[in-house]
């Protein structure tokens, strides 16, 4: 297939003015009511066209027999009913003018021969009346750059730079949940299914060109042409960072993923050598794919590997060290000049080194002014800042209690007290996001504890997020994926 | 010192009748109102008497001027006023009869020569006491089995089996603080401090003999005495898992811990070599301390490495299986019998192996009956089992939605399936603990999202627990810790 056509045909997927939902239903659970209540809930901004034999309405919209008696064009049709009535539903689609269609119904060729065949057949009519194809046996596409939510699962991330493609649907719509829960933007994510009509690869073309995308994440089980598809995330991977995970690593993995998508992955171990000299970020679990997917969308990338560490408390400033020496960091000694600036605000037995230890401090300037005297020095490529944003969790701790036991410390001050410290923490991101601006380097922060908020904070205006993990090893993970990124980039004179 | 001493002076500590607060404060944020105000706030049973020299109320309790003003016994005493008024209050602990005394001030031994002067001169006045001290520079104590909770962050954690003894206050807290969100018990928590009077090691001996505590949790950086220090930490081991997270063990974290802790770590590739020797449990990161307690505290310990995978959906399993294999575990082929039983509630393309991938199932027998049919099998030392308790979360989603756009399902409806399905969640997680017991065999669940209860779900009655973490990276990991320590209590003859 051309990319001309491969991208006009998924624009319309991706972006459709109208949908129609075959075998949409108002039985709770069902496919069809899954799909048509995720598109309605999640304010589509286009038509929504209802088909099933029975129903008069669903989710207050009438409901139409067939595709050909819709009284108005129809960009994208969702099949939810069974195998044997994809064919003719299809035809009608064809008659209809539909552009793209997105096939959640199973029973093709995951099964058996005859769905092998069916599948084929399916092919074959789509390519015929010019319909693209997504499936069969998808989870569905979300596009939330246009608010169209149409998967089984009803989580709803914010708009934003990173595309997903899943080989595994289930897996795939966990991932969007973690992202929607981390507060990671997406762009688009497609359950590839069985790919009959478009691999990975030909989404990995689309995604090239897209231009609400600038990170991809592909969960990967079997490629089924693998070195084309080396040739194109190679070149890709040189202007979208691409992260991937390759399902079926080990016996017991392959095993596994050949009895779940029926094809053997082959030869992983060489797989993964090719990927890692095309440059791209291989990855070993799927929480990886988010940490890497908030830190790549989010941040600057680091110039070089020299680390500077600010935490509030020694622990974690040497647990930090600690894997970041493991990662192939370097936490470099800062010169005297930064530790005499630094020093002013804390009191003379701080640890006057990187780590930078702010012991326990109270004050709310010391915090800011050692990442930007770190940032500052050409030293430093990256800095990691520990339990500033984070604190408040425990602060709110400890107001709840002081209500209950000690009425002579008004309930006023307290409500100030837990108010300034949000606004703080929200104040603190900015200035994160703003230094990043200003010296082009990332600042990762690390929340240590489970916060209401996620990991990503969007700053209004800025190109960069503020950015939380909630453990040193997540941040320190992601740093060094990013610098070894960046210099694949360099290695490649591309920068 | 004796063991009986220790015993004595640390019972008075962990479990006081009566305790006074030296410095106790109504100014919000100060050590002197954190510690009062967290005593109260955690409902102690004992008595406590604030003392301060102008203050009439604290927390509505009258306020003495010294300790000898109070008019009862008072068996512990909480210290947090300046390090030069240190001497003279141990002086008057000393007539009053005081038992024990936690110095949460610094400014001892952590800062200079006076400092270390004067830490040798409060230690001397103890001993001639006969005062137990803790610290000075500690963060305080818990004893959540007598509601003692008397730290800093105003954090507190069920009663439960796991201790924790941690050379960094702020780290140790904040693992009491995960502690507390993932639901893991805790018998004790101490911050050792300076380790004036005990150290590390003195704690350790102290737990081997405390009947709450069955699992033992270490943050070091640094041990005076190494080899003293693993001929106990090795005989502890045998009959209470000893987790470790050793800081400083790389160069970095090696600078970093000598500028926090003060003192030379020396060589940690040795020091944890001889660790393995031993059978610790030694881990790279924090969180890992909590993910090894959760599993070794609530489950009964596998006998093997061949692991049971059960999910509902392909992904997971195939990643699942990579993670077992990529950590020494193994997923064996099942054999036709249990492929037959449990495939009487699958519909025939499903995977008809191990992992078992119930394809989406909402049968709500098949799952109980997929991990009942793997663990009767004496092929299988442990089940994991993915997705099931934890897929509320998506059905809450989905009721939501729905409840938006449908007023054709009626809402009585929707409460019915999310209350039935919370239901589910908790008939689930009791299942698990009674197969657990019937077969001796651990059953770890993944929850895939993150939840509001935490990973540790207690099952009144049983000496088990639900276990669901949040990745299956962390269900596998623990599980592989937990065939290595079998391993070693095997070899050693010990079961």
């Amino acid at each position: 297939m051309t990319v001309d056509k491969l991208e006009s045909g998924l624009n319309a997927v991706f972006s459709p003015r109208s949908v129609a939902i075959v075998g949409a239903s108002s039985t709770f659970g069902k496919w069809g009511q899954l799909i048509i209540s995720n598109i309605i809930a999640g304010h589509f901004q286009g038509k929504v066209f209802p088909v099933n034999p029975k129903d008069e309405l669903i989710c207050g919209l009438p409901v139409y027999r067939r595709i050909l008696d819709i009284p108005e064009p129809v960009d994208l049709v969702f099949i939810t009913t069974p195998a044997s009535t994809v064919p003719g539903i299809l035809e009608e689609c064809g008659e209809k003018g539909v552009k793209g269609v997105v096939l959640i119904t199973s029973g093709f060729s995951e099964t058996d021969e005859a769905g092998k065949e069916l599948e084929r057949d399916i092919v074959n009519i789509c390519q015929e009346k010019g319909l693209t194809l997504i499936g069969p046996n998808t989870m569905g596409i979300i596009c939330p750059d246009v608010n169209f939510f149409a998967t089984g699962a009803h989580t709803r991330p914010e708009k934003g730079s990173v595309a997903f493609v899943s080989q595994s649907g289930n897996l795939g719509l966990q991932l969007i949940h973690w992202a929607e829960q981390q507060g990671i933007g997406v762009s688009v994510f497609v359950g590839s299914g069985n790919e009959a009509m478009f691999t990975c690869t030909d989404y990995l073309e689309y995604l090239e060109n897209d231009t609400c995308t600038k990170i991809i994440v592909l969960y990967l089980e079997s490629v089924a042409e693998g070195s084309h598809f080396l040739e194109v995330a190679r070149r890709i991977n040189r202007k979208k960072p691409l992260i991937v995970l390759k399902g079926g690593r080990t016996e017991a993995g392959r095993m596994a993923a050949a009895s779940h998508t029926g094809s053997m992955s082959g030869e992983d171990s060489i797989f993964r050598a090719v990927c890692r000299q095309c440059g791209l970020l291989d990855v070993n679990v799927p929480s990886e794919l988010l940490d890497l997917s908030a830190g790549f969308s989010s941040l600057p990338l680091p110039k070089g590997k020299r680390v500077g560490i600010v935490t509030l408390g020694g622990g974690w400033g040497v647990v930090t060290a600690d894997e970041c020496n493991q990662r192939g960091l370097e936490v470099p000694d800062i010169p005297e000049g930064i530790v005499k600036t630094i020093g002013k605000y804390l009191p003379p037995f701080w640890s006057k080194g990187n780590p930078v230890d702010l012991v326990g401090t109270r004050d709310l300037d010391v915090p800011i002014v050692a990442v930007e005297e770190l940032l500052k020095w050409d030293g430093i490529d990256a800095v990691i800042s520990l339990g500033i944003v984070g604190r408040m969790e425990l602060v709110r701790l400890l107001t709840e209690s002081t209500r209950k036991v000690d009425n002579s410390i008004s309930s006023e001050f307290l409500d100030q007290i837990e108010a300034l410290s949000q606004q703080y923490e929200k104040m603190y991101t900015t200035r994160m996001v703003e230094l990043m601006e200003t010296y082009e380097k990332p600042v990762i922060g690390v929340s240590l504890t489970r916060t209401e908020q996620g990991t990503v904070r969007p700053v209004p205006g800025s190109p960069y997020s503020g950015v939380f993990y909630q453990t040193p090893e997540n941040a320190v993970n992601v740093l060094s994926r990013m610098v070894e990124y960046r210099r694949f980039i360099d290695e490649q004179g591309l920068k």
